[in-house]
């Protein structure tokens, strides 16, 4: 995915007006199916998920607020936003006064228009920005809402990279808002470009399950649908959210199960590369999708992950949450470091040695001097000259590949950094010294 | 219970002459029994509970030592403490010097008369000021101590508040000390005080277990016909001792067992009202009853609470420990506070979730706003203004009641004060979204 | 065993040119087996070992190095250090250049011959000091190894010394350096010094496994024949290497189960008495034949002792390595600290109170005080003025003993140094108020 496709994929989706339904939804679905083979689903309006009851679709053609003098105020057809998303529809007459509850502005941010909804109770109105407020003249307003709703669905799609066990990372962004960038596009662009990197890896130790839905209801149908099979099969994941913005480092904010081998490695890079990732502690008060995966009855290790992130941009919401603001070169370097991150994931987790039994005797396999001599305490190999770093990170991995420690534990007893001891990792698992061992997500390795 | 109520029991209590055994402890049971439904049980003198063996009653008609000027220097129908508490009988003639050995005083304390006890191995004694020690001229002392040991029984009475579960919560204390306040009658009148209070409660979620019993022996037998039915019923306890005197905080001894509820709560509120609430670490070395609840076979969840404890009062064991050092009032403030822990007790246990899959729809229920607008981020539902902390309180148990967190668990992990948490539990409960857990003794919340 | 004793044994072994393999070991062996009755075994050359085969058997007669001018500047019958361990023969004129490959050499300590060897990749070498190096003429030197491989066998020894239970503690040091004093000797010689003390003891709880056998290789041999029986038995053990030297203190490496017993014992005895005891981490990077024990598949519960130890002394490894620098008297000092480690450990493990129920009666056994009164606080028992120290100590153990809890746990809780405990642990037993309970390796105490 480079940089231009990525430009011109987010020019062709920003415009459409998305909501958590209707045809905007599934046209943005259908962009991103082009781009990657999503099995398209959908749960019908009424259906019972959990707690929730599936909306009817909204479906809106135009909005209107003219002002008493002819002047139109707001209209739909300039800006998404405009409209509360979800608003119920209506047509007549307004005083000034009577309008101003159903009129949305940021006092605060004068010139940017407020993202509004009221997806589950009927509402009407319109967003401008303050300023605009301040002007409007006193009389009476035509409004013109032309929305209605319908019996519909709720639509999501998703796909599965397969790899060598059926154990499956979740990677799950959400498609409703309409005409942001930053708190919208990041997350499922981001997503299709981890997408097309990992079709290319020459190996997976892990499936990958890659989701699109709308926000909170579209995540509730998928786990309506396949909450049963993720708690069999998800030993991590992660929801993507606001990957763009001027940040620097990216940000995870931990999975709820808090010992989930995810939440290890992220808490390790971030105390040894604290530039590159910062952490956020659970909590179910704020934050996206992962707050349905980490309900206590799934509990999965999903954590999320973000750059410039909700709350603190003060285009959060608003008319001002634009391409300048995401940049889409801050989505390519976010594809980057994620792909380095599952890379890390796959290598990260719990192996056991072939033959426990002793140690095994490495200078015959080169990676150890077979002459003891005081030339040789300084190598690692007869051949190597990069002191006893290399053969320190084997023997600790060599004597706890028990089953039992994750690579970071292994990182934390032996005082070493974790970069170094995945770096040994492939060697080792070439000379059949170790291998890998499957993840329980009820079991291991959160304990 | 009243202030008047508690004072007039009081004088009615503190002349009787009360020990381990006999008449003054059956007195002492049938004014309490007149106040709740006491149910009156003994165990005969020579039954052998667990390690003891329960001791002949001791009885006693007078005491008398007199001067070789025929002045009467210790009279034990002037103060019960006058004899060794469970004095062999002697009469006879004692010169001072051989007289000395059997006379017991305070030093430091001149004008106060120690308490002294020989329940065990026969002994003849008394108790004296030092200063009266100090006037007693020489010559022929002669010593009537008319008691004695007759086979008896060991008394006791126990009465249970039913509650929602069969789970019990244990209230005990102790009779057996003659003629003291603070180290005797304040702990089984705050009993009383509670047993009343608890009463009234409209909904109690555990059964809660009251019992009065002379200290060590008592708690033993009662343990011998209890403890088995303890031991699956008990989820926590608190033994009444020293709840009067000068301290404003009470201060709780922790049971043995240290991750059960009772401690999680009292660790949280001596750190967040640490005006109110003292932590005393468990010790097997001094204390009361609790070194039978919490002996390693039992290891019952059971603290003990108290104001100005044993040892830190210079009138513990003497005769200056009166109504004057506890104060009455002291009492009835230390009823109101261990009620308010009780019924922190109550809601501080494991929930879970009706339905534990995704999020509740709060909107709906008029927990959470329904319009997502600039306005309603500050606010926890559309109707009330006071923030999200009630909100998020909310989520927070929502989240973590997984049937694995106890309240104080919960609190600790959302960064916020128990009390808020506990203030939201009935809104969650009335609306059906969370259920309470009932305890298992042996296994939660005691991990 | 006197220090006139392990003088002499030290001299007679100090000469004999040891190997993994071959006459030398044979023969140290032998030694051994006059002062401890050693069951002596061997394992095949060829035979398979875990990851490793074992080695064909070397035997040296002889080995010279003469200048062009006819002076002969290295003679095995000098040094056994002046040929590389496990040389290859060689016959042959070789150029001063084609030599230096082969010769090894201490720049930093020019007078000082290392200790190199070969064991399982052909090399032929010669070892000389860095000043004998720098003085070699140009020109054909004659080499004459007259070395052997030969089929044959890896001998080792062990004995038994049995206790109360079948419950075992491995004491295990290495035979295989040639001519070397800490860094060989001191280990069998103080597990002989041991074997004799423990033989005296008039009871052990556990039975006690003597090895000796040439390090890693041997250490194997004897896994490989006697794993599965060490995986059912050993809770506890030692290597026992570099017991001399100036160090006062000895240093313990944690065995790699680091809740087993000993970490525990060890980890308590180096914060209450430093001067004594010092902690070094587990690592699988350094070390002796706890890498074998300690291997993932066997995870035993061995550490290894040490005093000036390998890679702390500028002599490791070298001529400089001799009696002189390792001095005798610190063996003796080395035996009887062990001696008292042993000892501590017997008694620190877990206890079960014969009647857990109530807290026993200690005033009839002589260990309270029967009469309570004011003299009596500051009393233990009736007849002991030693304050309540040892009460305390009496009443911590009485609790927590429920066959969960170590001694070093109870010190802990109990914020009692371990001595104090140990010191009333046979008085509690002798009253028949505790009994040991055994521990099974795979629970307990390594939890």
């Amino acid at each position: 995915m480079t940089i231009e496709q990525l430009d011109s994929l987010f020019d062709r989706l920003f415009p459409i007006c998305r909501s958590i339904s209707g045809h905007g939804l599934r046209e943005s679905l259908a962009i991103f199916a082009e781009q990657m083979p999503l099995h398209l689903e959908s749960t019908p309006s009424g259906t019972q998920v959990f707690d929730w009851t599936v909306p009817h679709e909204w479906h809106i053609e135009s909005a209107t607020l003219t002002a008493p003098d002819g002047r139109v105020v707001a209209d739909f057809a300039d800006h998404n936003l405009r409209v509360v998303n979800y608003s119920a529809p209506m047509i007549g007459k307004v005083s000034l006064e009577a309008l101003r509850p159903q009129l949305h502005t940021l006092p605060q941010q004068p010139d940017l228009i407020p993202y509004v909804t009221s997806y589950y109770q009927p509402n009407w109105g319109f967003c401008l920005t303050h300023n605009e407020l301040n002007q409007l003249i006193p009389g009476e307003y035509q409004v013109r809402i032309d929305s209605q709703f319908t019996p519909g669905e709720i639509n999501y799609g998703s796909t599965l990279l397969t790899g060598d066990t059926a154990q499956e990372f979740l990677l799950s962004s959400y498609l409703c808002h309409p005409s942001m960038a930053n708190n919208e596009l990041s997350g499922p662009l981001v997503l299709l470009g981890l997408y097309q990197r990992l079709l290319r890896w020459p190996k997976r130790r892990f499936s990958y399950r890659f989701v699109l839905a709308p926000e909170t209801i579209g995540s509730l149908c998928y786990l309506d649908r396949y909450g049963e099979h993720l708690k069999q099969h998800c030993i991590g994941g992660l929801v993507l959210t606001c990957l763009g913005g001027p940040e620097t480092a990216l940000s995870i904010k931990l999975a709820r199960n808090e010992h989930c081998l995810l939440n290890q490695l992220v808490r390790r890079l971030a105390s040894e590369r604290p530039q590159q990732w910062k952490i956020r502690e659970f909590t179910p008060c704020h934050g996206s999708d992962e707050r349905q995966y980490c309900s206590p009855g799934f509990n999965l290790p999903v954590a999320q992950a973000a750059r410039t992130v909700y709350g603190a941009f003060a285009e959060y919401h608003t008319s001002g949450d634009t391409k300048e603001f995401m940049q889409v070169d801050q989505l390519v370097a976010a594809i980057d470091q994620l792909e380095q991150l599952l890379l890390q994931h796959e290598n990260s987790g719990v192996f056991e040695r072939t033959n426990p039994y002793g140690e095994p005797q490495l200078g015959r396999r080169g990676l150890y001097p077979n002459m003891n001599s005081p030339h040789s305490h300084a190598k690692s190999t007869d051949s190597l000259l990069d002191g006893r770093t290399q053969l320190m990170a084997m023997q600790w991995i060599l004597n706890l590949a028990d089953g039992q420690h994750t690579l970071p534990q292994m990182a934390h007893r032996a005082g070493m950094p974790l970069s170094t001891l995945l770096a040994v990792v492939p060697r080792l698992e070439e000379a059949d010294l170790i291998r890998f061992t499957a993840m329980q997500p009820e079991e291991k390795p959160c304990r």
